[in-house]
């Protein structure tokens, strides 16, 4: 590639572009932002996880200078198990962030051989020609960071996921002035999350949601359960300040909330200063309007805390009549269904539940259309690629890069494996890298192929119908009659079913009968089965089955 | 059950409770009010569609009087051949309404056995000991109707699916008059709808999407697609008018659009005095500001015509970059992922497109609880029973009513197939019929079990391995190797995994060895071969296929 460019190539992400993984490219060296991982779609029949094809990166391997993490979820971090695997190379985060890796890391027995490197928000990293200062941004974690990216094509400004929070319940405000004295100087290249570009004015302050939560732990006549996200420490941070100030203890409940939150106070970024927080023993026989619980579960994830409470499976926990339950977070799209019926079940146990559509007790850590304006202002930068989002995103993060007068020549929307490439005055997308999304289902990366999803699917409507078949090795011909199994067809106690599964043998038997011509060979024995018997379970069902006919030599 | 009482029994739906069929019983007549299907959730694997178990109905035909229909939706109309099938009622309804019904039963080849009746509102039939009166509500569709229903034990009014409306774009606004005049003569029992019984204020009016529509249709600068519900006869009667307005022709896209608006226009409930209406072959050539198309897809129904023009799958029809597309409807929950990524693919192509997160672009039919209020508020009904909801929406209807001073046990919350038996003073829950909902799957009314769904369930995660054993008759002993055949476990063009599959074949044979007890029994080779390949794959891969040995006697 030539000296004096710059490539950018978003890899990974179901649908969402660039938030997984992004690359940028110098002639010597490259490096990576985020490693994180995507929830299957519904489509995606037995899939895990999926993570970022990074063939580009194992090609280039000797120019990879490092991983930056902009921040501690899963989205962002989620797949450095599997990238550290074959990339040996540092990661720089910050302090919560990198503590939440090593988390990750160390369940993956991966931590001992992983160079993590902690980086203050100010702080430059020199990765070959790069040049990499973190700075403080708002979201829904703590210790989240923009990068600004020192190239010799020019500056590169990378908002990771941010908001505009001026009184954030942690931490600093974003820092805006920096990036003002910096588009004083006329950066290359806005990068920029787009998760919430469809949405106008301004993204609401956390300190709305304490409010609610603060009426609620005041008022609240019996216990107040609140679920949210394990990361979301801010939250955990206002329900301890809301209960101490009204006198309730505080008891977490769930595995994956209890270490984050012993994480987090050992880091020091959470806060127990009036000592409410309390185990579920210790707060065991205490007045209900004393206590209040902290738990996962706020996407009806099955074998969650909250879930098992709603459906009266939690060993030590169950729903009083009495009971508040705030459901502190928005469902992920996909998961509404199982979040609805989790609190159709705590209605039905007596619990008043407050959620996202009956309360203000969520609020999410991106920025809307003006905050994203704000930062195009700020920075003034001289190309514009929206990033962290869907198409749609995308493209109104776009109109609103045009509204703003960045002309429409300078606006790049690119698709994951796309390889924009940017000089001082001009881009292009020069390529495509290989990006389609790996998706991991069982051990290790073992790659799933669309045949096998296909067949997934076609399993999962109408089941599968076997064929077994004993040919006589010698002369080629069908011995006995053909017998057949199926599963999730029909209901085989039903008599008519399995009076149309007896029926289909003899189907089998005349279509493969002495008088049907190329009797002996496989393949069209294999053909020959199919083709008849889809036809005749679709004339009695309307059903298409996968029909697998087997043989057995005798 | 005793003279002077009154049964109440909700029966079928998904989730939600008495939407899709109510029954309400006599001791010596019974009437049905709807007969909808609902649509599959995720798990329900291959399901088509869900339609209410009338065996309650079956077990006492003789009193079945009749079946009510309130309105034209599906969830309210769907399941009628099924019923009809059985039970031979006559069908009372509105003029549109039974034109829906009509075209659906014609469908099904059944409209020639079918008693319809037509019903005007205002008009009452006579069921038994049981009078009806219709009368008109606002909805989503026009002529959809809620019932007064006189019976020995009181009076019953039934809200139908309803919002309020004071300037409907047809017929007229709800006839809250009527039902006042009734509310001072004191009525046992209001049955109301309950669907949005979570969102406080009011439902906007239909007016506010004609007022987008009309900008829209003004300003944009190329071809306008309006996508909505092929029932919405009111939204392309604003793209109608919109369209006249702004010197555009209109043209309907698709099928199901096509035969609704046919039915409509030919019923009187379409109008289009200026004559805009036009075939895509007559538009073809105008210029594209001229042209106006109302399609389906709103839903990113795969099948319809939107998704195959997004996808650039359909034949007259592509995206042109200015064309604006508005998407006129919100997701259906569950469908969100499919609706984002037509949208997506709408954008990728150049169009601009319009929808409810980004413009006002729809308004439900069902009301707010203001609505709600005021309903039971001209109602002051003795007793109140929530309905047409999921447990969350019922249970939060339940605390208006108890806001408006209904006491706590004249309120009852009652799920499918619970029978609550209500006298002039009090009510109780006095049994529980069948009602699990019965899964169409193929044809005709071949119930899906669970068992069924079950293994498609399993199917589609981790896919099925086949084991052929083939045994000598005479010996009870394997012969030969076992043979082994897998479909979406593992993808078989990975040597590792032909390995692994060419290895568990050595399994099962060492398993099943002389020196292995009990060989000759089927139940017992059959539990083993399960046994020891569930582990072997799961050491091996992390994942549990479905095991399916066959056996071949020879």
């Amino acid at each position: 590639m030539p000296r004096q460019k710059l490539r950018i190539i978003p890899l990974g992400g179901v649908g969402e572009i660039g938030r997984n993984m992004l690359v940028l490219e110098l002639p010597d060296d490259i490096i990576v932002i985020d490693a994180g991982l995507s929830f299957p779609k519904q489509e995606m029949f037995g899939v895990d996880l999926v993570i970022p094809d990074i063939s580009y990166l194992r090609e280039r391997r000797n120019k990879v200078r490092g991983i930056l993490i902009t921040h501690g979820h899963e989205d962002h971090t989620g797949a450095l198990p599997y990238v550290l695997h074959e990339l040996k190379v540092p990661v720089y985060a910050t302090r919560l962030t990198l503590g939440l890796v090593s988390v990750k890391l160390k369940e993956s027995r991966m931590k001992h051989e992983a160079k993590l490197r902690e980086v203050a928000p100010g702080q430059t990293v020199d990765l070959g020609k790069f040049k990499v200062q973190f700075f403080s941004v708002c979201h829904s974690i703590p210790d989240a960071a923009g990068l600004i990216i020192r190239t010799p094509v020019g500056v590169v400004v990378h908002s990771g996921d941010f908001k505009v929070e001026y009184t954030p319940v942690f931490g600093h405000p974003s820092e805006f002035a920096k990036l003002a004295e910096l588009g004083a100087q006329g950066p290359l290249l806005l990068l920029s999350d787009s998760t919430y570009a469809d949405l106008p004015g301004y993204t609401p302050s956390e300190k709305i949601v304490g409010e609610t939560l603060d009426n609620v732990l005041g008022q609240a006549p019996g216990r107040v359960i609140v679920t949210t996200f394990s990361s979301l420490v801010s939250r955990v941070q206002q329900v301890i300040d809301g209960a101490a100030r009204h006198g309730r203890y505080v008891s977490i409940v769930g595995r994956s909330m209890t270490e984050t939150v012993r994480m987090a106070r050992d880091l020091g970024y959470l806060q127990d200063p009036q000592n409410v927080l309390r185990t579920l023993d210790q707060i065991r026989g205490l007045p209900h309007e004393k206590v209040a619980l902290v738990t996962t579960g706020s996407q009806g994830e099955p074998t969650s805390a909250l879930v098992r409470i709603a459906n009266r499976d939690h060993k030590q926990l169950h729903i009083i009549p009495g009971d508040t339950v705030v459901m502190s977070a928005t469902p992920v799209p996909g998961n509404e269904a199982l979040v609805n019926s989790t609190i159709d079940s705590l209605f039905r146990q007596g619990a008043k539940v407050l959620w996202d559509r009956v309360a203000m007790v969520h609020v999410h850590g991106h920025g809307s259309q003006e905050e994203l304006k704000l930062l195009m202002n700020l920075v003034r930068p001289q190309f514009f690629v929206p990033v962290h989002g869907e198409y749609r995103h995308l493209s109104m993060h776009a109109d609103l890069a045009r509204s703003m007068g960045i002309p429409d020549d300078h606006i790049f929307i690119i698709e994951d494996g796309d390889v924009l490439e940017l000089g001082p005055d001009s881009g292009k997308v020069v390529g495509k890298a290989t990006a389609a999304p790996v998706y991991v289902n069982g051990v290790g990366v073992r790659g799933v192929r669309d045949v096998v999803l296909r067949d997934r699917k076609q399993l999962s409507q109408d089941g599968i119908v076997v064929v077994m078949l004993a040919m006589d090795k010698q002369h080629g011909a069908l011995v006995g009659r053909p017998d057949i199994a199926s599963r999730g067809f029909v209901d085989e106690q039903e008599h008519e079913n399995r009076e149309m599964l007896d029926q289909a043998r003899d189907v089998v038997a005349k279509a493969l009968s002495p008088d049907s011509p190329g009797k002996a060979e496989w393949a069209y024995v294999n053909a020959r089965v199919k083709e008849v018997l889809a036809r005749f379970f679709y004339e009695r069902t309307r059903l298409r089955p996968m029909i697998l006919p087997v043989l057995v030599e005798v």
